[in-house]
């Protein structure tokens, strides 16, 4: 029995059911099996789930946990996906912060508002909706259902000008493992204006602490919203050849290291594309893995799409979105086979007379705008389930409802950040279709001009758990990925669960990370390995044996 | 004798003296007069000034000074003006970094340089011109001899789209009080590509740690840096009624929120802009102070200058600066006085035939020139000794070197943060007025639209320390001016070191600050009181004693 693991576990249960009630402390074994269930293949255990209600009720777990050294999961919403779902990195029982989804403050002049980490995004979108706000929110790809605020201290990115989504929050209230509760920046002082407004505060600046972290527990987060332009288009591109990508890049690399495109703009490859439209063509293939490079070409002229597919949004007047387009039309010419604009009035347009449109453009407008839309929408922080639809490219057959946990989608994500530089991509790109496809994946690879400096690829492997031999092959394929793109100095912006022995760097950063977290929970109660390293020790979360249990 | 208070100083400076070079511990009793002269009264003692030139040096220097119990306040250049110099906030051996001033990497392309503490904002500017460089640096207006290490740690600002310096910054290497040494980001890992170019890295930020902090000591960082645009156009304008403020921030807050307005613009008051271009008019008001409202009707005439006097660049193709002069036009039509635009021919031209365009337009640009030409360079990040010649205000002469320590010019800073709303700066303002010039100053005050939903206020209280009773009447102003502001829910970004008990507010960020230094930093040999905080505790830098020594 693995109870054995955690000899108070029983007394700490007694304990939470008191302080938070029986029903939000389950032990119900269909809860814990789907908790324990990520998409790819995980060992940890969860003993137990715990759902405090706000803040006090957090600080009573926590301090009970500490109490009792039972370890306790943090999870907002729990839709890691790719990364280890609600899975912890060490048996520990998962507190999952989904109760606590209430919008705090919301000011529409200064366009900020208040979360509790249970607050999806579909939530907060409807929320300024049905306020008629002229605010915007920044949307992942990762689906209607999933929380703003884990989303943000995982550091994930969207597709907005405030799409590098840690850099647009503040103030945040956090509880330690001691039970105590900190207020960041400015808002440690009673009546402070700018605490929502203003990030660093007075003093040194700990909200860095607290993401990727189990330095504490994030129960309340100030995020910055964007204020709807007058006018928003989107451009898509693309290039049909695969060398075509590295003088692309420094092509559109001044005009984001200028300010001229704001946002994280996209550049997606065929593979990525693809699974996105359809699932795997196992009729054409013979049920044959991987799609080789070669089959793809048929499937770029079905879907009128390039080796590599851009597209980005531009914000601002009329005047200042047509500069853009001059500017992203003249940095283009000669590099891409196409480039289209696409504004709501075309797209309403397009919708009404699709068949004319087509045949007075050439362009295949139907198929194309379902594709379109919803990355359309992105652009402009409208949350859409839709992407998650290429989690099931090897699944034989797409649910009405999808949880990819449940339905056994295998998906791993890799995502190193590059410079913005066009030899690094090709790099990135050329290592990462050599790999996948040595392990029998399809290379679906994505870089989002994330910052004005950096490129965040996102590779994914993506696969079906339920064939036997693939979750060991998956994991294998992604250490080996992450090992030959650290090797060439491309380091992930984020880990899985499975991969957090590689946040030992070489600098004292290590030993210092080790001796914050011995001083704040000196226990180690709160998600014992997730993004911890200690000097001169072995890792403490040992390396997955597949297959073992 | 206060040596009494470091039994084992002589120790320590034996030691120093070996680790580092003899000629490099200063115990020379004119330097050291020199380094406990700040602009304002000050108790600390320095018993000695330690000056290592390289990371190694300064990781022997701690390991010394915790060996001994000696602590040590390190500063890059020291030019902490108005807030300090270089005098530590408790009695400490001063370490400066003026000698490691190296640029130790630098980017064109992807627009980034590292520099150790000792490289003054001068050199950088000097360095990327000689390279004919296209980047530009964010320049604050603290002279071309200040650090640039220096200033970003403490949350400086400049004129810029990056104007808020911490914002734009990466890398940090770190000596910690037990001498081990720390990088923080990606750099922790050898070979990281994105170590200069992605600020998060992976774990934990720490970052934030080392700003405003006296956790460790920062001995390398990695700056953005920004493109030179195609075009740059500043703008000037004045509001000729005090009660046009309020109106006037509520114009350009949808201009700085939407990203229109990308840089920290200014918006100075008339008491602000004549201590610019003069000294106190001794002779026309008798030598009386201070300087009533009343007064400065008759030197805004002559100055051209209004109440309110604002300024604020434009950067980009000429296209997107006409569409930014067309935005600007139109939120202050109504609202301001004058409104001007200036580039590069406009100012040449204006230099070349002054006389005669001072007649056809009106302006008299000869005079005007001489206020414009250093806030324009600003803007481009072109650093200038000629805000400092504004603590000479209440001197009787101007001398050719400055030296504000030196020549007893007296200079506290305050500088609130407030939302950027017209109410919030009217009140600031107002609430400035009255306890300024009720202890006999002049209420000179800078509003920065420092970030897109908060105005970063500057307010001088500019006296003649060779004044007897200045001193003290200046300290007890500038206390009840934070407080009053505190107490209305501003608060300051930035301390000086006779304030630093404001760092105490109600939340656990008390205790977990003291906790993190009590761990990092166990003897508290690290600028013991600066930016610091216990829970429970009263702090530990006592309140002056104005004229004790």
């Amino acid at each position: 029995m693995r109870a054995a693991r955690i000899p108070d576990l029983e007394a700490a249960l007694v304990q939470w059911r008191s302080a938070i009630g029986a029903e939000n402390v389950i032990t119900q074994a269909s809860t814990l099996a789907a908790a324990e269930t990520a998409t790819f293949f995980t060992t940890p255990w969860i003993p137990a789930v715990i759902r405090p209600g706000n803040r006090e009720e957090v600080q009573a777990c926590v301090r009970i946990a500490n109490a009792a050294r039972v370890p306790i999961y943090p999870v907002s919403g729990g839709k890691n996906w790719g990364y280890g779902s609600k899975v912890p990195s060490a048996d520990a029982c998962l507190m999952e912060l989904i109760r606590m989804n209430r919008i705090v403050d919301y000011c529409e002049e200064l366009a900020h508002v208040t979360v509790e980490p249970g607050v999806t995004q579909g939530q907060l979108y409807d929320f300024l909706r049905s306020r008629r706000s002229r605010l915007w929110i920044d949307a992942s790809g990762a689906g209607r259902d999933s929380s703003v605020v884990g989303n943000t201290l995982e550091r994930g990115f969207g597709h907005t000008p405030y799409g590098d989504h840690f850099a647009n929050v503040c103030g945040l209230e956090v509880v330690l493992a001691d039970g105590e509760n900190v207020d960041t920046g400015f808002s440690r002082f009673p009546g402070a204006k700018a605490g929502p407004l203003y990030r660093w505060g007075l003093g040194p600046v700990l909200d860095g602490l607290f993401s990727q972290s189990n330095l504490g527990v994030v129960t309340r987060m100030t995020l910055w919203l964007m204020p709807a332009p007058e006018y928003f288009q989107a451009f898509y591109f693309r290039c049909d050849r695969h060398d075509d990508l590295p003088e692309l890049i420094n092509a559109l690399r001044p005009l984001r290291l200028n300010g001229t495109l704001r946002s994280a703009m996209h550049i997606a490859n065929d593979y990525k594309v693809v699974s996105a439209i359809q699932q795997y063509p196992w009729e054409a293939t013979g049920g044959l893995t991987p799609l080789r490079p070669e089959a793809m070409e048929s499937l770029r002229r079905k879907y009128n799409c390039g080796v590599w597919n851009g597209s980005g949004g531009m914000y601002g007047t009329r005047a200042q979105v047509a500069e853009t387009r001059r500017l992203v039309r003249e940095a283009l010419r000669g590099r891409v086979a196409r480039l289209q604009f696409l504004d709501d009035r075309k797209l309403e347009l397009a919708g009404r007379f699709a068949k004319l449109y087509g045949a007075v453009t050439g362009w295949n407008l139907s198929r194309a705008l379902e594709l379109v839309r919803p990355v359309y929408g992105l652009m402009q922080g409208i949350p859409t389930d839709q992407p998650l639809r290429s989690c099931y490219w090897r699944k034989r057959a797409l649910p009405e409802q999808m949880d990819i946990d449940r339905d056994r989608c295998g998906l791993l994500w890799c995502a190193p950040i590059a410079p913005l530089e066009g030899a690094d991509a090709a790099i990135i790109s050329d290592v990462t279709a050599r790999i996948l496809l040595k392990h029998g994946f399809e290379p679906m690879i994505s870089l989002t001009l994330l910052t004005e400096r950096t490129i965040g690829c996102v590779i994914a492997i993506t696969y079906d758990r339920d064939v036997a031999g693939e979750d060991e092959k998956a994991l294998a394929c992604h250490e080996q990925l992450l090992r030959e793109l650290n090797e060439r100095g491309y380091f992930p912006y984020r880990l899985g669960i499975q991969s957090m022995d590689q946040m030992h760097g070489v600098s004292g950063y290590n030993s210092l990370l080790g001796t914050l977290k011995d001083t704040l929970d000196p226990n180690g109660i709160l998600a014992p390995g997730r993004y911890e390293t200690r000097a001169n020790e072995a890792p403490r979360v040992p390396r997955t044996v597949y297959g073992a249990e």
